[in-house]
């Protein structure tokens, strides 16, 4: 494919604001190199046109769409079907059509554990401490529990969503059959014990990204070797939770793996495509 | 530009079969060649598709619209204004957006008079004939009142339309104070006699084109050299009617110069660009 002609096949990305997106690029680029006839574009949609612009996709006969922040919930009641992680999520990332029917995945979490086990690190049956249950968060733990990771201690800052996550969290133990429990953020003691018996220990907040580019809600000394430990950041590509993780002989796992596996699997899902990842990492990423 | 982005601005065409259209092609290859930050979709809609459509495109902050068949008229009733022309001719082939205004415009009868403008040909203030009431026809023959040429002898066959035809000419007349006649096509007589003294003869059918690639509205001992003939059909570039008025030493007009110029305004329209109409037409039609 040299050009956009009248038989390309759209993806549309949906969120707000949508220019910086890194999607569209991620998945033209992909697209190109695999000599797929599609185009994805970007729609600034805010939650509240969010049902006609759904109704329009559907219309224009889109082939699939994306949805980014502030949309990912909103979308769920103009959907004909979720896929089980999406439903448990609450949440939609991917959109497929399936004839005239739109079903919502969300492969945010398929990307983060798709990202852990190519670092050869196995969770599955075993523990792990994630903190942060914001959007990227919530994704996490669910499709862990989803995957088998058998106890998912979750810390958070006690705000205002700290009881509806709780429910939520026993919503996934009751259903997968793992053990989750959510931890104030600010019990530094109780999050110290956590993450010494984890096999994996992630931060789904935004903490190591400027400004905040300069702090961890990890102590350096609370990790070991033999550890995992990943980051939801890519920018920088190394957080200071990566480097001191790599400085004590941990496994670090960039965010970067989560952004672009998250994508792959949106490309299998709408087109039964193998994304080049990397490809697209050192086209994109590679200066790092 | 080397990829669709984020920030990529986004036109879609509107119509239904929509695979086969050139303009996502045309427009595309213009945009690159421009360095504009632009992508050209389509989008397979039918009539009863056409209001969720255009409240999509809304949504979705699309800078404008191509309309093609068979959503020209059906579109009108969703915009929020409408050029004159568009207006008389009760068909729209470009929507342009201005802020949350959605404005109609059609570009097909004035891409037509720049064609016969830049072949040379001055019909302003004279008499043409033309062959078709049709959607080109008519937006041939409304933007040629407008733009002022006297006496506009229009052919169709009597078809269930003609009484209307009739009656949208004498409105075309009532607003431009130009001459305008409908005839049937079947007198001969009367076309031979209308052709005899007219500077310029249009043909809006698909006569000439495949299978009919054999045949021409016009016999060849109506026209005398001098003359101005053109077509609307495309493909082949020099049909039958052209070829024999190239013949008696009539300046021939191809149909691919209306298709050329409405989309090249429509860009101006659109972003005040100046499509760079020689490279588009080398790069798609320089093989015949």
């Amino acid at each position: 494919m040299d050009i956009v002609s009248g038989r390309t096949k759209v993806i549309c990305i949906f969120g707000s604001p949508i220019a910086q997106a890194m999607s569209p690029s991620l998945h033209n680029a992909s697209f190109q190199q695999l000599g797929v006839d599609c185009v994805c574009i970007a729609a600034d949609v805010r939650p509240e046109g969010l049902k006609d612009a759904v109704q329009g996709a559907r219309v224009m006969g889109f082939s699939g769409l994306i949805v980014t922040m502030p949309d990912k919930t909103g979308i769920l009641q103009y959907l004909d079907e979720l896929s089980p992680a999406a439903e448990l999520m609450g949440a939609v990332n991917t959109v497929v059509r399936d004839g005239d029917r739109l079903i919502g995945h969300n492969t945010d979490g398929a990307g983060f554990m798709r990202a852990v086990a190519l670092a050869g690190v196995d969770v599955i049956g075993k523990k792990m401490t994630l903190i942060g249950a914001g959007g990227a968060g919530s994704a996490i733990y669910t499709q862990a529990a989803l995957d088998g990771v058998k106890e998912i201690a979750v810390f958070n800052i006690r705000d205002g969503f700290f009881d509806a996550t709780a429910r939520r969290l026993a919503e996934v133990a009751d259903r997968t059959g793992m053990h989750l429990k959510l931890y104030d953020l600010a019990d530094k003691t109780e999050l110290a014990k956590q993450i010494s018996d984890s096999a994996l220990i992630a931060d789904a907040t935004k903490v190591g990204m400027p400004p905040l580019d300069n702090e961890s809600n990890v102590a350096k000394q609370w990790l070991v070797a033999g550890q995992a430990v990943a980051d939801t950041v890519y920018v920088p590509r190394v957080t200071k939770l990566l480097r001191e993780a790599q400085e004590v002989g941990a496994t670090p796992i960039s965010g970067l793996g989560m952004l672009l596996w998250q994508a792959a699997i949106a490309e299998q899902l709408w087109f039964g495509l193998e994304m080049p990842v990397p490809y697209i990492q050192d086209r994109f990423f590679g200066d790092h």
